[in-house]
């Protein structure tokens, strides 16, 4: 091949010529021996490898026919997701079920649904990023909401829906992370909730909840979900399987009335999840073997979220605020005033550790006051240690 | 929630105000105790349901913290991809090659690269729907361009290219399956590959080979595929696992010049293959089992495809023509004139027999002097008695 093909660069769709570098898969990064505090991977002495071989030999052996060749994601996981939900006192149906690739399916299939060029989101800032730049991607304006303790802002938002509304703007949906907040850790208060579903229903707005570390309550009761305080169906709930069984299995959901998942089903142009690991994650969840897993892994990622902020209160200067979350993956830490996070990533590289610098949570240039560590990837000694380097870190600058 | 939400159709994006149905798996369709010969389905007796169950154990005892968790593509199936090229004769690096969902995500993701609303694309009549309503989705103007006994009729071809550059249209790419076509079964001759190559340089348009069957030849020689005796770089080759392994394992590649590749993958938003299906293919397919794999099937299918050439000889009326193809799953048959394959669906359900009707495999309402049959799914006993059935209901019009 010629090095370079002549009319090549033409041949582009607009949305291809100026395309943003992929999210690579968290796992090939950080291949230096630093500590990584970086990426909300889970826990791999928590796979239930003996079981899910087990599985996959069950279904192999029995149902090999259809696990094997072309078809739809397995029915039988729908009605387990509809039967968990249903135990959760929420009105399911299968058509309220969208069995996708992972939760990253799902959130590339809301832009294509509902975004076209110039449209307007709301997020939260922080935020995903993995999500937000899928909406960027599509071409989405972004306005960022701010957080506090208590989640969302929500008179913030009050203030923006009706600002955009006076400019005849009407947003697609609202992105949000409500319970154990990627990156902030923080869960949205009942009250918030309450407001945040009525304000949508009152500017017809979609929401979409982002709900993948719901299930990994350390501590406290738990709060409803958007959705099932939503009585209109303005709520789009996004659920995987990644954090509460295996990121390697691909497989995630969405919750939302039959007429929204009909239309995302529309756009799977990628296909389907297939017949075969929906038939394992099945296969596996019977048999209350799921909850008995999520019990484990809530006991597991507590201990190692305390051995976190005890080794924060030890290691970090005083100045720096770190929340202690009731569940999911991470620990946000505002930073003393003066101490950027760009300039800790690199002091912290030094040392032999890495995190996330907070002005990648955010899609506006916020967030150099702030670093995510993650506690669900390395051991309780590994998060010591690693904490510890940050410290040492923190205080050389 | 309320029946219909107000102002919900009104957040569509326009692309998915009047967006297509989708196309459902097959496997969910013909529930009814129909002999289908509609879909091209893998024939279940030939999974090799063992070894990928060995597979899978070996995978989760050896590599399971890797397997299970966040990350792309297994890289040594890449590199077994690779492998297998050359042994080919064909140049190949791991950068040459994308591995995605099956061909079905590489297939959705040529228009998200290529495709602006508006813009051209080069397809056979006929040709494989599944991957043509992709193109359509995205905005694509599809011009097509008849095949015969020898594959894509390249004076045609030539024809077009140049009537659409006097006008000032470049297509973005042709559209081919040049090897034991779906649904004709055709094979195109060395010199149409030839000549279609050298089109594509001398116009600047790309090639999307799809090779799905390439693989499952029963009778003569291996001609070159369109991507080896292409030496600048203008084909992309897509080919995948579900017709030489299982469709349910979702996996398939791509084989195009690094740029093509690198800007394929940008586009990945729906995420990755994931780490633990590609580790169980390429477990698999260590130790020359897939080679000993596709040489059983190669046999298998070949007779399956003889005795449904024999079926029908013995079956139909003498006017239909059927072309014995050299490999694939299809036997496309072309009707007696004035025999409707609309009308003849119909009155072959009455007789408990399905099939493909010609009009769904053009784009341009051409097909109804056509029928596809399928040999790959059922047993040869059930091949005979549904070519039988057909047999009847043709002689009843």
């Amino acid at each position: 091949m010629p090095a370079k093909l002549p009319l090549l660069d033409s041949l582009y769709a607009a949305r291809a010529r100026d395309a943003m570098p992929t999210l690579k898969g968290a796992a090939q990064a950080d291949q230096s021996p630093l500590l990584s505090l970086t990426y909300g991977l889970a826990d791999p002495d928590l796979f239930p490898r003996d079981e899910l071989a087990a599985a996959t030999a069950a279904v192999l052996a029995d149902d090999a026919p259809d696990a094997l060749n072309y078809g739809q994601s397995f029915a039988g996981l729908t009605e387990q997701v509809v039967g968990r939900l249903r135990a959760q006192g929420v009105e399911a149906e299968p058509e309220n079920i969208l069995v996708g690739y992972g939760s990253s399916q799902i959130l590339a299939l809301l832009p294509e649904v509902f975004i076209d060029r110039g449209d307007t989101v709301i997020i939260e800032g922080p935020s995903f990023m993995g999500a937000v730049r899928r909406f960027v991607m599509s071409g989405a304006n972004l306005v960022t909401v701010p957080t506090d303790h208590e989640g969302m802002d929500v008179d913030a938002l009050e203030v923006t829906l009706r600002d955009l509304a006076a400019r005849g703007v009407r947003p697609k949906f609202i992105y949000t992370i409500p319970t154990f907040h990627n990156p902030s850790g923080v869960t949205m208060s009942l009250a918030r909730r309450q407001r945040l579903v009525s304000l949508a229903a009152e500017y017809g707005v979609l929401v979409v909840e982002d709900d993948a570390y719901g299930e990994l309550r350390f501590r406290g009761d738990d709060l409803p979900t958007l959705a099932s305080l939503d009585a209109e169906g303005w709520v789009v709930r996004v659920c995987t399987y990644s954090k509460i069984l295996a990121p390697g299995v691909r497989v995630g959901w969405a919750y939302a009335r039959p007429e929204i998942i009909e239309r995302l089903n529309m756009f799977k142009h990628e296909g389907d999840s297939g017949p075969f690991l929906t038939r394992v994650i099945a296969r596996y969840a019977a048999e209350g073997r799921l909850e008995a897993h999520i019990a484990q892994l809530r006991e597991h990622y507590r201990q190692k979220c305390d051995v976190m902020i005890e080794a924060i209160a030890r290691e970090f200067p005083r100045e720096v605020q770190a929340d202690r979350p009731d569940g999911g993956f991470f620990v946000w830490c505002k930073l003393p005033h003066g101490m950027g996070a760009t300039a800790l990533v690199d002091r912290a590289a030094r040392e032999g550790v890495s995190f996330l610098p907070g002005v990648n949570c955010y899609a506006n240039g916020q967030g150099d006051d702030a670093i995510r560590l993650a506690f669900s990837f390395l051991s309780a000694d590994q998060i010591q240690e690693g904490v510890a380097r940050i410290g040492k870190a923190m205080r050389s600058m």
